[in-house]
């Protein structure tokens, strides 16, 4: 099983996409303006599916002021734990069945699912940039002169807004929060802990938007890390601002925020993942500095995982 | 989108492949036989994940003496609502992880999930047939003069009696039984919704296991089907025995079985489904003639389906 | 070479996709919006590769605002003939090689090649849309409210706005202007001489934006047709809105718009174009009810054509 | 199985490329130009391998002068039956390993296995045409303004003087003479059955050179079928002269020859055969007027057929 | 032509898989049970094809009491010279026609041809195991506690069995005895020479079954080496087992066996073989310590390989 | 983007395949050839498409008297400029369209396109070699025993010539001749400046016919180079003459001519084409001495290049 670096290497493998000198200026920034977003919400009942919990559409306005759209689910009166989960979604879909989050407030978390803006679900991108608006969302800003203007800046602070107005509800103790996500919701639930510190633990399933260069040098063309290189045959064939270009990614690149992570993580990696290769994953998880674990798929790659959604239960509900 | 017959054609398709003419006396003679297996299990408990539910591998004593395996959920004591669900696997894997079934039985259901024989589960497979033991388990049993020791005729009758054994319980109600399954385990909830006609409702999603001379004629080679080519290959080149390999055949072909169904039935179809191919299944549910509906999801094929787990459990809720 | 129907049967095609009943008024408020912007432009002098012709960057203020691109090449002072170029380019790339256009303005013609908004080159699109941002641009604007805000309604309009700058110019005859593209570019030229009737002659090399629900029936998945089947799996897998969705699709489909061509027309397809299907061509082909004439290539598909530079320099000088 | 026509369609299929006017009257010129070539050859004796047959290379001069070498395996003196086989084979190899020719051998037969003009073996190709060289050799020729140039027509006649050196000899019976091969090489085996009536028997397998019109329909691209659509790429893109073209490869064109045939015929087809469709088969065998009996595989392609050897060897011998 | 290591280190290649520390333990258990079988067999008459030999179906019963089929063909009377073969086939298929083995008869041979019990010819797999009967057979009992229960342990018995009742038949000289088979009949030939030391020569071609862990490693998934991987995706898709399970294959894997050869033997690899790549048979080849020559085809795979009956041949009749 | 060796280790490559040691010899002897040949030519008016240029087909009698065929494209009489261009194509096709080459006579050179031998132009191959005339064209002529008969030997010769007929010409200045061609018309932009040291510039992109050995070894199948390997399977399948067909085929062999070059080169790559690999690129271009400028494009392959023709024309008109 040899799509990518053997396992020794992996193991210590750091990443190939430069990281942006100002880094942490840029989210200092960015966070900095999440403190001024607004936690209110909107909610909207959904068909009630269920005895075991209410089930609401909740809307909130966003950076930049965009409408988000999230899945919420909470345990009927008097049957919430105190814990909760903020989950995120694989690219261009949506936020997914209510059935899941169901069984998750059936043992008395409380839920809330996002959705990201503009993909499959019901937030709203409101976002105009400069530049071509063609294919993903990656280099969605890339051309703009301000790098604050990255949609996935704002998506991050999407999942930090959505985690702070699940902390900030009554039945919820803010201390208990895990966040969840499977490849961009893995990416987003590294972001998500690295940039809010009361996350409490972090379950990454084989995460995405990690380690740029490296994607780009595998030549990975069936996801949507090939907007690299189709921008790059656009704008710069030559490669004439290729250091640049990589390193103004690096301000949206996972594997600089795992850095920040200072909670308990636990990372699922498929070792044949031809969507989100093994390297451009250990590029991040090799930077956690944090109690963490990694669970191997040897044979599995960007695809469904027997005895996952058993594993991530169990840890949801021992927090 | 065109893999197969026009939607019009479909709706009116009744199958290829051919019914033996003692097709009726074979299952009744089958059954017999059934009647005849204890309903006796044994329970190993499984680790507990949850407070909602009591978990347990379940074993019986299946047709020919072979050990079956079933993950076995229910209820905490006094929350059964009545309501049963037996649940079938896809082909070549197992009976899943438990959080799925949990979440059933925290509303209420008793849920048994059977491993198929010799699969990916830990039930086995103790058939010793005459002919070749290659590949797959639909030409299991083909070269045998007993046309009583094919494979998938003891899986059917596995899944009649885990449903017995399911009714036998005290929590449960007999008459609010469902059966669901996905690919291979929708073709054995239609098997079971036939051969057990108190089971009250069924859920089959892109069956397997129907209309297998179609299967051969559009050369599918993605699945176990591609048996069929392979038998023909090395046992009958030249076809002089196609009529009756066919026919023999239909003993398990489950659109012969979709005649005696006379429960209510969700038939969920993907219109560019290459595995289980949209003609195949129309075949086995035009010839439904009790209560149906046919939910079909155009631009997916054999793969994970959004909303269907919202459905289903809506259905098996309001049992 | 039987990628589609045969020819017999394409010859007689008239399209799958429907007509809103409310397309020409649809048409006539876009052209009277377009009637309202401004035929000035900004000129910036490109680098000077030759001593037969004259390059500028050429920008305007389009629909909605947007600044839009052109590359500007024109006879050197005293050697223009009055003939005009207005070109448009492929899916995703730009308005490409200065070369090309100069060889024009060496034989005489005034070329104007247009960059569409958000796609490879300099033009911006500066559009903020309801629902998903992915992928490309057929479907964007389609979950809007308002069908005016369909992208393509837009590059339509500019694609007017830029043959009318054209027209405008002192060393051009309004009344001797071509259009030309190839692929998007094709469509962009039938619907430029179906909204400008003063474009007096098109060439339409296999184009795109044609007959949207063939394209779908046909699961072309290597174009941007591919956005509507991916459309349909995230917001409407059950087809409950099919019609809605294809009739709204109809606004920017240039079989609706083949209608209205009253001009000469040169018609290229491959007959074995699989991102391009011969079928959604001909759709539109046989709705022009002007001159037009059909150059098939049987052997090719969506690439390079032989002999194809030479046939239209042959027609661009004869006008 | 269905990569072409169904089987109740095949069996009435009489081709769909044209039929020269002069067909028997280009064939009549050549066969009398063959009547003028030598049947005198050269013999170098081989490595010897076995104690049952005599080896040698036998050398002689084809039409147009070319130097043609066959296999030539005799039995030892006073050992052969009196029969005779010609042996060809398939596109672009040689005439094979002598171990089988050594059985035939062994068991009476005298065998020539002619090595088909500048492919993978010894004989030379010393044609010098008009127009293109490249790739294969159906289109080798079709340039010339002089039809008797084609490659093919050369090579037709190659096996007619081999099947009459071999008839020429003490050993062997004239009238006891059978012809097999394999692919082209089952089409040389028809050419020289039609061409050379003393042929007592045929065995063709999957014949290639067949109703070229409908392998360049069915888009052929993985044999040599392929050079057909290359040429009208390079020389008749819009297909100016698709008759005469394809009139002019029916001089080649088997299914024309295979009227002429009044021998028996075995006729072996793979119903899956993507190389030389099922369709171009019975195109030609529809057309024998003879004895004839066709032996089908259902699930083989263009492949090794299990069972045949036997078959071939049984009609051999009895001869 | 680089699908594995260069071949300089093929060359030096010693395998990956582990050798189980009782190994030497397994075989001499198993040769001691193979000592209790009987030679007795049963002689069906085969129709009769040719004078020059006689041709039967031979029976006898294997390890675990199996029904075990062989073409057995023999020179006329008086002809026979003494040498033996026995022969094995690849895998899935059977036998193989009899004409082959005829003319090895015609030249004095007498051949036996095992069919592998419950592959695609008459021998029957009486095997009952613990765990799957999924897909094919190197896994075959690879869960049963009892590694006596491996599917190849009996079939490598087997071809002992056939050859010491070829070596006991009168006409037969037990010192001239080859084996020869192709892929899994390459297989055979080396697991059968290195357990009954009186085999005087074999020709191996492409081995298969050697060197799991490398096959695994290379994620090789067009042969049954993938079932090694859907074994691990099933049961152990952590690898927390990875060394138990490659250690449990090594008592099958012939690159241990073939230490124990003492005989000649002829090795053809093919060097783009993706099937059973070069290194896994390198892996095997190494080990051998008698006389061995290996002869490379460096553009083939695994396919069929010109001049090699001819060298087989040879080989064959100078025992 | 990793099809081949890292960019570091390309910039050193100095190739894999053999040089010939009497290779300048081979080379003197047939330049010696190619001075004796005449440079007289027949024009054939073509029609005409521009005021801006005459256009004539050009034909003269090249080594070993083949008639071969130019478009030749001069400015109107008084507007040369006294420079002047030899253009090659690309495999398989021909000198393509006229209008690129009008451009540039519009802009004062004197223009000569070649087509080669027996492709898809005009030229005749009229060589007959020993040896087999399947597929394409690099291993025409390696069986013959005398090495002057190599195929693209005589085309190397044809594109002296074509340059020298240039430079006879009045209204051109025999020193500023330029050479450009792109794939296979890369490699012989090269080797006609190796060979006709007055050539002043070329532009080789991509080339084609250089390090055959190396394409060998990375399987190269979907360009001419496939030929080789199937060369060897015919004629050396265990590659007893490797040494001694690639030192022949060194002759052949651009990386050998680029030692000779003494002009200004400017070399373009893409760096994922897997049609003519970057290291068989690199070996011929890091062996080139004179001015040199290397423009890579980084995710592009055997393609179109955009910009490519901006700066050729600027190349060429700077002369």
């Amino acid at each position: 099983m040899n799509i990518d670096m053997p396992l020794s290497e992996l193991k210590t493998y750091k990443g190939s996409s430069p990281r942006p000198s100002d880094f942490d200026a840029y989210w200092e920034r960015a966070l900095a303006e999440a403190e001024e977003l607004s936690l209110e919400y909107e909610l909207v009942p959904a068909d009630i599916l269920t005895p075991m919990a209410e089930c609401y559409h909740l809307y909130f306005t966003g950076a930049g002021g965009a409408k988000i759209h999230c899945k919420f689910v909470k345990p009927k009166a008097g049957k919430a734990s105190g814990a909760g989960l903020v989950q995120f979604h694989g690219y261009s879909v949506d936020s997914g069945d209510w059935s899941e989050k169901i069984n998750f407030a059936a043992h008395g978390l409380t839920v809330l699912s996002l959705d990201c803006r503009g993909q499959g679900g019901l937030s709203e991108d409101n976002l105009a940039v400069k530049g071509t608006t063609l294919r993903g969302h990656i280099i969605r800003g890339l051309d703009d002169p301000d790098p604050d203007k990255f949609y996935y800046r704002n998506v991050f602070l999407d999942t930090v807004q959505a985690a702070r107005i699940l902390m900030s509800l009554d039945e919820v103790d803010p201390d208990r929060i895990s966040v969840f996500g499977i490849s961009q919701g893995g990416a987003l639930a590294v972001a998500c802990a690295a940039l809010e510190p009361r996350i409490k633990q972090a379950i990454a399933v084989y995460p995405f938007l990690s380690d740029y260069k490296r994607a780009w040098e595998m030549d990975i063309n069936n996801s949507a890390y090939a907007e690299i290189a189709e921008y790059f045959r656009n704008f710069d064939p030559h490669h004439d601002r290729e250091e640049e270009i990589f390193t103004k990614l690096g301000y949206i690149d996972i594997q600089n925020l795992a850095e920040r992570i200072q909670t308990k993580v636990l990372w699922v990696t498929g070792m044949i993942d031809a969507v989100c290769p093994p390297s451009t994953q250990f590029a991040a998880y090799n930077k956690i500095g944090s109690e963490k674990e990694l669970l191997l798929y040897h044979e599995f790659g960007h695809e469904f995982l027997p005895h996952l959604s058993d594993r991530a239960l169990k840890m949801l509900l021992e927090i």
